[in-house]
């Protein structure tokens, strides 16, 4: 029941160099079936560095996995002591309540699908983890004050902008590529091109995006 | 262009009877492509009772049509003036909340996913329609009085309970027969069988449900 | 467990009218979750004209519906004595292969995804039903005739061409307004414009699809 | 535009040993959206090993990825000189019938559906690659040689029993371990354990399948 050598080795790397955690994915080639099937998954690439914490990255629309990420939960703190929580990015927000409530006081449930994060904070969402954060972090930073203050309108507004800005993304191909260039554009974070299949964003793509931004976010 | 009859009778039939408005949803055997068509198929339904207040009816998962909702609503206030609002039956809260934000005064953007209504709420929907709520109508309102006043831990309580049901309801088979059964047993609604091919629901079903019902909500 | 009446009144109305049977497809709002929900449905809806041919019209790409068609066939001929067979317009011809394998000596299962006849002819298709036969019959009916003399190589060719023109139609947004219109120009079938939510074809698109037909069978 | 590291290790390595070629499947985690996208990962892999025979694996219930096989091949052969074909495990046979038709005469086009060969072979199939061969395949080359000679009768009734054995499995739960398992009981091909998430079959499912095997083909 041996994995590929190189999950083992990326585990026990991240152990040496004293990462505050690993999140793992499901397999999506050969996909479980079920929970069990996931969770002793799991548990293996965990087993050469155990008292790492470890979160549970699941994410249905990109492994095509069809599997509850509550399923996933039940009774792995004892299969997995360092368990630490899970990154939903997922829209199934029954899904995702029903791991919040679940949830053991040393977990965190970390929402991912950034356009709809006030939906997962009302949920009981722990905090945030996704991509469009790497340059709009700061709207999400007050969004969540907002939020944390009762002030649901100026929350909402937040986040409806940020809607449009993705959605008027999403019409001219928004990807990993896109992302990329949004980051150097407007947060100078450059982490150099898109891996293949990802192709570099076209630069017209990217300038009229950025000017989407500077329109809702003056 | 001409529509099968029977939609035109039941709309006039609708306008004689002084409903309040009626719901349409999309054709989903030939499946509109574009929100155009979907556009003109809505004006079309309601051209024979033009004042009459309508909704359009979003249930993405039952007919399969691939439009956003929110592009549906683009431009159509003019095109159908009587035009009231959504029902938005779908678990994209990204679209959700762009039919929210750029809802007219006078509409309505109404929630039809029971299980996650308070995600509904924090994006700013305007009320809510479901089938649970035949039975379940009075914690909902707790949940959405909670809401109102800022209380969401006691909201995420209650929603967190619905969704264990609801969860507890699905691995036995939930579907409308069941869900009619619940109306019977829960609320003394006895609204006759399910049509086919919903099937009326095994009494050993309902019992269970019954039971963790109560257990939840004593 | 009735059904709406006027499923009854057409079944009722085909019987009078003496057609040569009725082919029913699965309801497609609430979907059957077993092949027994299914069956029973199709039995309620021949129920009124009882001695009438009936066929199970499988399309589940359009119904939505997640119930092998092999599964619906299983005991049905004690159920519905008048059934006569399946119109199977799915891609998944080992279900197909095995609605063929069970077939009663007195079914027919018809084949209806045009694009791969050939397919199903090899795994023992009695007959095919399809959109395109309207203005394609004749092509379609040389590569029967080849397909029974034992001559593939020149059914395949006849098929490849067909697959280059719905190929080439589906990238201009090949639908039933387009089918319609190339009725006419083809076949000179005037049947009136299709029924909202599908709309006319624009005509440099029929013209476009024309040019390319008479390429392709000059 | 780097790949992974182990990518170009792995195709180098292919060479070293004089492997007669190599398959790649496409990326999934992020997915190509284009034709183009998938060609120049295509490349890309193969750049380090440029005259190794390459095939392009499409198996798109498994990547999830919405490219048409057809598209990919498309100027292919500018791209990657040493270009050799597809392995196509898809149930779109208008797309395969597209592939065989553009293939140029030093190109294979091999069929992966082993429940469906027939279909495939109707449409000019090449060959056939597929897990169930590891222990059935005396019978599907009977299958080949039966339809070599035009006998699509014998064909068909071997297609049929394999349909059904695999149609039996799937309800058992048929995945990679259920098939490695048959190699060992049916071939005593003993290749070890599956890789995690599959688990090892279940000895009650193993036998109930291998003794349907021999009722079939006795």
């Amino acid at each position: 029941m041996s994995l590929p050598l190189f999950l083992h080795f990326q585990t026990r790397h991240a152990a040496d160099i004293r990462a505050d955690g690993i999140a793992i994915i499901s397999p999506s080639f050969f996909k479980p079936r079920t929970a069990e099937m996931l969770r002793t998954y799991l548990r293996e690439v965990i087993s050469v560095a155990p008292t790492m914490p470890v979160y549970y990255y699941h994410i249905p629309s990109v492994t095509g996995v069809d599997v509850l990420g509550r399923d996933v939960l039940e009774g792995i703190e004892e299969l997995i002591p360092s368990f630490s929580g899970v990154k939903f990015s997922g829209s199934d927000l029954m899904d995702f309540g029903q791991c919040v409530s679940y949830s053991q006081p040393h977990w965190s449930c970390l929402y991912g699908v950034d356009e709809q994060l006030l939906a997962a904070l009302a949920l009981g969402a722990h905090g945030a983890v996704g991509s469009t954060y790497n340059y709009m972090g700061s709207h999400f930073n007050e969004l969540m004050a907002a939020f944390e203050r009762g002030d649901l309108v100026q929350a909402r507004t937040i986040q409806f902008k940020m809607q449009e800005l993705i959605s008027y993304a999403k019409k001219l191909g928004f990807d990993l590529g896109v992302n990329k260039q949004l980051m150097i554009e407007l947060s100078g974070l450059s982490l150099g091109p898109p891996r293949l299949p990802v192709m570099p964003c076209a630069p017209s793509v990217a300038l009229s995006i950025v000017q989407k931004y500077h329109s809702l976010f003056p």
